[in-house]
């Protein structure tokens, strides 16, 4: 067996059986070892960017990591945006990532590059197999650090000869270490903390969803205390029948007024609170200046268990919980804008659908349009940088084969990962795609004017407008191989949202904005 | 005036007019002061990839370094593959990469990322400015590092607040360097070298076209050594009324037959041979075991002085050279292959083409169909790293306006940055996109023979196809509003060359190649 078969036969064992691929000649023994075990489910991306979005979305809702396969430096660095943003959701992905013959390495070839350089800006573990033999043990130790902290970037570097050398035994990943836990004082301070005057409890990870949700509203309602979550979250649960949660916002201002009031925030399983970007005279964080911000808990701790020590102490273990009622919009008529295509996307979507949303500044008209839609789970970009949608739905899709996928996109956003399309066609993924068009980088002009630039030039309007010529959203999915239709009324997107939903594979729908 | 006014007056100044632009928020202040100069050139590209792959094309045609303006770490990182291939180039290219506020830093916001670490991994000089007195000071240095040895990939980080505090002077950007040379005990021995039986001159980056070529010509001439390009060179003058030389092939068999009986080989802007991958049981390089490789100028070296005091030692100077003549193939019928599309190009391409090639498999019968058609440059992807053929072409229609830029791309390959298409319908480019859609990764086949796998299962062929559905490059030229056709047979794509060719801007034509 060689080195390439051990990690394959160690993945496997491990439970790891999905891999995002994109190989190039540096990996061809782990392609030979992959094809040799059909166990192990590959899904060509045409781009590596879709790979590493791709195991974003599966994580999120799988629950566990799948590989990736990465063609040396310049492989990586095409998956390295979409890295940043799983890094960001805390999500753990298994990177393989080949490279050149040990003895190669000394020559300049033109594919040698600093495979460990870029992998450590952006992993938290990164490691080159130095020999065949330790392959197996190399892999096991990648898988469990990617389930590490709740999840984690983990990259492999295979040198081809460990590939194609011989191998050692396969070996199964051990257990991750136990998630850290806060001492008993901070979570008696924590307990104490939210039943005082002007206390918010923000939380994120699985705070957001399932019975970790369930228990974080038991405590804000025990407490007597606002229950917030942050702008992003690896996993929202929402719509009729989830629990209620305010949310912060995009817009400095709004968050401000959001959190004005406020003495103390106690942070479980998110961040503390801050600004996206930084403004000329403007903080970086939103909430009050007197307030407190206490982190109880880090993403990448024991959020669950904290909540279960909360509830306990508050006594809210069994409190009732009062769930959002089924409250649809009105079916829009009149012109097509982001808030009435949200109207008509609360009306259509499907109990239990996943909504991967970049949509950017459409993303708040359409939140506000489905709070009272049928469930659903939301996933937004948690890097901020954009092309992660449609690679995010596709990992969603195959992490999730019955439940119905909708993925939201503005088109700029959706520009730098259009390839993925062609993954959602070859793999038949249920995936419904509503492309934004509103034909520009509609946030960058409003990030302008808040410099309080008011004429916007030939050079600006050059970077913010992608028109002339004119995206075809249908035209690029029809090249993928997936059917499209292009909307310019709210009746016309219902009927194609409709066409959309029902089809059991992708398709792709064109929201033309009036302007 | 701000920090970014400063550079911007900086660049001007300084010669860089060109900017090859991705913004997001953390560059606005950039955004705004290139509103305000309009003399700066702001080409707008979809994807960071076609940014840096086209500031390599620009720079290779144009002999000086175009700007990019790329946003944060996830931009640097879609940037970072063809900066890659830039860098093997020895391409100078100006990186300003956004980065958040220096107070702003502190906070794990969503965007934070190693910005200094990634570009480490790619660029030969890396700064970020401390302070907005600083933009001005520190935007020369990266001009002069890009303009330094040759060309070298300089990334500026410019954090927020330098790019709207109040900025310094604007400067021009200092002489750089001077290039290494060898001494003269090298020079007399090389000179000496060459002369003797069984040596070899291997030659790149500026000793390939121009001046440069026609020394290099009369220095094998007179010494009777042989003259030989590397596989990948930046920019090769090949055609008829160019001078003969021989070039290395991708496949080490090949090249090893044509290295054999070499006894001595002088490199002189080229590095010495090397395989493109390694093999088990094969060694790196390609020259036979007792064969001398000597690296007289390194391609960072002043290679037009080594030709020089090369062609003086050896009385070359006033040598006549003999011309490649003319040789057009027939004009083909019978199937659509790679050789018969080759002969259809040879054909047809106008003088002075820049033909911009990164058609992988289909690659080697196109370069010798065309040795004897109109003169033309030659533009390989350096790095290896696919991807850059539709960005390189677009940078090097930008820099050569007069010129016809011939960009061949095998469809997997120009799946990673197609979205160059819809830059070159903006700007106007003129620049015929011919598709070679053989459907799979035909090359990585090939490498899995090389290992002597002989059945293909269902997870290589799942990795190697790009077929089910089939892309359909028309609608996809047409979605990015290109223009375009298919061909089947070398009749119709004679038809659609020349009517490619025809127009003054993109047009593109996929050549589905014979089974």
């Amino acid at each position: 067996m060689n080195g390439a078969e051990s990690l394959v036969k160690t993945m496997l064992a491990s439970g790891v059986d999905t891999c995002f691929a994109n190989p190039g000649t540096s990996e061809m023994h782990f392609v030979a070892a992959l094809d040799s075990h059909p166990d192990m489910r590959c899904i060509l991306c045409l781009f590596e960017g879709g790979t590493s979005g791709a195991a974003d979305g599966y994580f999120r809702m799988a629950g566990k990591p799948a590989a990736t396969m990465l063609h040396l430096a310049p492989g990586f660095g095409n998956a390295f945006s979409n890295l940043h943003n799983a890094q960001k959701a805390g999500s753990g992905v298994v990177n393989v990532m080949g490279e050149h013959a040990t003895w190669h390495l000394k020559y300049n070839s033109p594919l040698r590059g600093d495979t460990e350089g870029i992998s450590r800006a952006v992993s938290h573990w990164t490691r080159t197999s130095a020999s065949a033999g330790d392959v197996a043990r190399d892999g096991a130790a990648a898988i469990r650090a990617a389930r590490s902290r709740g999840g984690q970037i983990a990259t492999l570097i295979l040198p081809a000869d460990t590939a194609w050398g011989e191998g050692g035994a396969p070996e199964t990943a051990a257990t991750p270490p136990a998630l850290h836990r806060p001492d008993t004082a901070r979570l008696d301070a924590a307990a104490a903390a939210l039943g005082r005057p002007g206390a918010a409890f923000l939380i994120s990870g699985p705070a957001l969803y399932g019975p970790g949700r369930v228990l974080a509203t038991q405590i804000a309602q025990a407490a007597g205390c606002r229950l917030i979550a942050p702008l992003f979250a690896p996993r929202l649960e929402r719509g009729a029948g989830s629990l209620p949660i305010e949310q912060l916002a995009y817009v400095i201002e709004v968050n401000q007024e959001m959190l004005a009031g406020l003495s103390h925030i106690i942070c479980c399983g998110a961040e503390p609170p801050v600004n996206f970007f930084a403004y000329p005279g403007k903080t970086s964080t939103p909430e009050p200046p007197d307030c407190l911000v206490s982190e109880l808990c880090d993403p990448d701790m024991d959020v669950l268990w904290c909540l279960e020590e909360l509830a306990d102490r508050l006594g809210a273990r069994d409190a009732d919980v009062t769930p959002v009622r089924p409250d649809l919009p009105q079916m829009p008529t009149g012109p097509l804008t982001a808030a009435s295509a949200g109207a008509v996307i609360a009306r259509l979507m499907p109990e239990e659908t996943i909504l991967v949303n970049e949509s950017v500044t459409s993303g708040a008209p359409i939140y506000a349009a489905t709070a009272g839609a049928a469930k659903h789970d939301w996933l937004p970009t948690m890097g901020g940088a954009i092309g992660q949608c449609l690679p995010a739905a596709t990992g969603a899709a195959v992490a999730c084969p019955d439940r119905k996928v909708l993925a939201l996109s503005g088109d700029g956003s959706a520009m730098y990962t259009l390839q993925s399309l062609w993954t959602m066609a070859r793999e038949d993924l249920d995936v419904t795609v509503v492309i934004f068009a509103n034909r520009g980088y509609q946030i960058l002009r409003a990030e302008l004017a808040n410099l309080g630039v008011e004429h916007v030039g030939r050079n600006a309007s050059a970077m913010f407008d992608v028109d002339n010529p004119t995206l075809d959203w249908v035209a690029l999915a029809k090249g993928h191989g997936v059917d499209g239709a292009r909307a310019t009324t709210p009746e016309a997107f219902a009927a194609a949202l409709r066409d959309g939903l029902d089809r059991p594979g992708p398709y792709l729908i064109e929201v033309v904005l009036a302007g």
